[in-house]
């Protein structure tokens, strides 16, 4: 369908739009929150009854913890596959008293829409199901559709995850597509291109079995703070690689078009280091800020505890001392075998006369990288040069979203991450909102694509 | 006095002293907690009482926080004076439901004495109260008395220590008779031959204005908790010792003599390991125990805080990190100076990108060391070695009593400090209790010896 024509819907449809999404945002689906478990299920029937109504088969499938939404609509066995999937689950609203508007009474102020959700992922995800409704309405849709929405993106997909592997056969596709990411600052449509893999682990040096005093036992009895701090200063070298042994062996190497693309957008480190408080300072020398971001594999401290940390002086020697961290990963990199890396050099490093302790709470998922010369990628590419005047960045991220590369590995389908979020929607903060003209690229994008399949 | 006078005095005296110590422990004279500050003034005024009542000029001294006990009784121009420093504050009494009786309901079971302040230091500076009160009756006292007993100790004797100056002339002393330590695990008496002074600091690693997303950031922002457990793990060499320029200038090595005594009491590290949970493998290599903790500097992380420090996992590069030192300083170390070359040392290892601040509390204070050669040394280890089977043991011990230094520096005279804790005793800890034979023991010591001057 062409623009033109899904301009005019989308004008013609706008009331009833803001109508349904006004709806959809008005429940307080805190996927983190248990006690707005029923909020969530309330969420997920809306939408399982609205798809419905566009014509396909729908329904709530259960998890160990919230529903998710599936739904098919089949046009044809010879037309590509596209798996959507969204989440309808929301960010916690705290804190509550620096919202405006209340979080979930979807409030119009200019040209934006506030409320919790409003971008992150009920819009996104609502432009997408306005679209799929315009098409289906014109027999315009080029592919058969499969759509999940699940209730626990903000708190891991744990539900999702661990009932997903026995949907493999129903949820084969070719294209996964998900809108929930950005545009890009400049105001540029923008295709993701990478996301990284995570582990993460816990590791705790345990000495006395109750803080020492310092004056009775410095001196004498090894201290966990420091010895902690001497094995997280060892794990990266003096020009910010990670130092752990085996961390890089399985890491590409950028290719020189990669380089090229990667590079194509100046970075500015100035307005880094006013939206931060920070220059891009980190990371390993050799490689610029969009290769770090994008191709290479971060070890970072999440965290530090250990002893006392209120006001004045408290003269001990602690019993113990945690680090948190979490490692984000390229492709190419296996999520388990490179946490056992870190967790075999953290124990190498195990100071003498105090214990080692390694937890990990499993949440291993492993990087993805599109490649550039992929045939969707140029299709999607296609649709979205036409929205604006600036052509489609490519965005190497370095954020992780594992149900994605997950649902990719079980679906046999190539992820397509298009999203038109901005930084002043605020998600996962007070005031979220989204405006209309980002709502109608992404009603414009999902049209013109899915219709061009 | 002869002992057998002094265990005569104390056995027909023995329901009367219980009493009064009963009465003592009764005050909830908490130092630290406001709510209690009527309570510290009622055990102060309960000590002027019995003080005047022993013949003693006695008052109370205001300072800026809790009152002091100041009391002085003369005999004679040529006698030697002793200046007796106690204090009647307790620690506080959380957890109070691991009490098996009410902290400030003193109980007898077995042969002890039961409530917060039994021993430290209710129970000790009664003794010698009681010692005094026996040798004044009978005309035995040997030296020219002043008295201060102070409200604060346990939470830093702030107010003493600021009004004392103004009190220089009138606490000029030979000796400052300090009865707050413990005796050897052997059983034998024991002379506290050194303290540690103390400075503490505090020091934060800032960066971001707000945690970032450690993927969006990951490798590009610089890691604060990362910089400053670097910056900690530099406070120290590889052999233990203290890697910040000059802090070793000062410190004089030990004499033949010194070493010799401090190693005359073997060290038991298997007893160590089963006390604390940790070898004895802190500290400067090339050291004993014994002379690490008694003639050797030190530099301890008190606490390192930073990020994200709950269950499970929350990926940020935090905004700040967080870490709290304490070095113990032996005699010859100028606090002032120590303290700026540390943070000199500091400053010089602020991280590109990052910004370093530091904040001290100014408790600053010199370390103390006894001449082995002292004659009021051998006056004192003269009656402690009648006392048990055990000889006297000199104890070079590593902890810091800011204003007994700071007493023997205004007042001009050589700190003894000799105690009668044990372990059991478990001051600071639920519980707390002394034995009738440990105050017997001190009773004995103080007569003997303030009646041998």
């Amino acid at each position: 369908m062409d623009r033109q024509k899904l301009e005019r819907l989308f004008e013609e449809n706008r009331d009833r739009i803001l109508e349904e999404w006004q709806a959809l945002l008005r429940f307080p689906s805190i996927g983190t929150d248990p006690a707005h478990a029923a909020d969530v299920r309330a969420c997920a029937s809306w939408l399982r009854d609205r798809i419905e109504r566009m014509g396909f088969q729908a329904r709530l499938a259960e998890t160990a913890s919230h529903p998710f939404v599936f739904a098919e609509r089949d046009i044809d066995e010879s037309a590509p596959t596209v798996l959507f999937y969204g989440h309808y689950d929301v960010q916690p609203v705290d804190p509550l008293g620096e919202w405006i508007s209340p979080p979930f009474e979807p409030t119009v102020r200019g040209s934006r829409l506030y409320a919790r959700g409003a971008e992150d992922n009920k819009g996104q995800l609502l432009y997408v199901l306005q679209a799929m409704d315009a098409l289906i309405r014109a027999d315009a849709i080029g592919a058969n559709i499969k759509i999940i929405l699940e209730g626990e993106e903000e708190c891991g997909s744990k539900g999702l995850a661990a009932a997903i592997g026995d949907w493999r056969d129903r949820i084969k596709a070719d294209i996964l597509m998900v809108c929930d990411t950005a545009m890009d600052p400049s105001g540029a449509p923008a295709i993701t291109m990478s996301l990284r893999g995570i582990v993460d682990l816990t590791f705790v040096v345990r000495g006395p079995t109750h803080d020492l005093h310092s004056g009775a036992h410095g001196g004498v009895a090894p201290n966990p703070a420091a010895a902690l701090a001497t094995i997280v200063s060892g794990l990266h070298a003096e020009d910010g690689s990670v130092a752990v042994p085996g961390f890089y062996d399985t890491v590409p190497e950028l290719t020189p078009e990669e380089r090229k693309l990667a590079n194509s957008v100046p970075f500015d480190a100035d307005a880094y280091e006013a939206e931060t408080g920070v220059p891009p300072a980190g990371g390993e020398s050799g490689y610029t800020v969009p290769e770090r971001l994008g191709f290479r594999p971060t070890l970072e401290v999440n965290g530090i505890h250990s002893g006392y940390g209120g006001t004045g002086v408290k003269t001990i020697i602690p019993a113990e001392a945690t680090a948190k961290i979490t490692c984000r990963l390229v492709a190419g990199q296996d999520p388990r075998a490179t946490l056992d890396a870190v967790i075999r050099h953290l124990r190498a490093c195990a100071p003498a006369g105090l214990e080692l302790a390694v937890t990990e709470s499993g949440i291993g998922s492993p990087g993805f990288r599109f490649d550039p010369r992929s045939a969707n990628l140029a299709g999607a590419r296609r649709v979205l040069d036409t929205l604006t005047p600036h052509p489609t960045v490519l965005r190497w991220e370095g954020g992780s979203i594992p149900i994605v590369v997950r649902l990719a590995e079980l679906a046999d389908a190539e992820p397509l991450l298009v999203g038109f979020g901005r930084e002043e929607d605020r998600v996962h903060a007070p005031n979220e909102s989204f405006s209309f003209e980002q709502f109608r690229m992404g009603f414009l994008y999902a049209g013109m694509w899915l219709s061009s399949l």
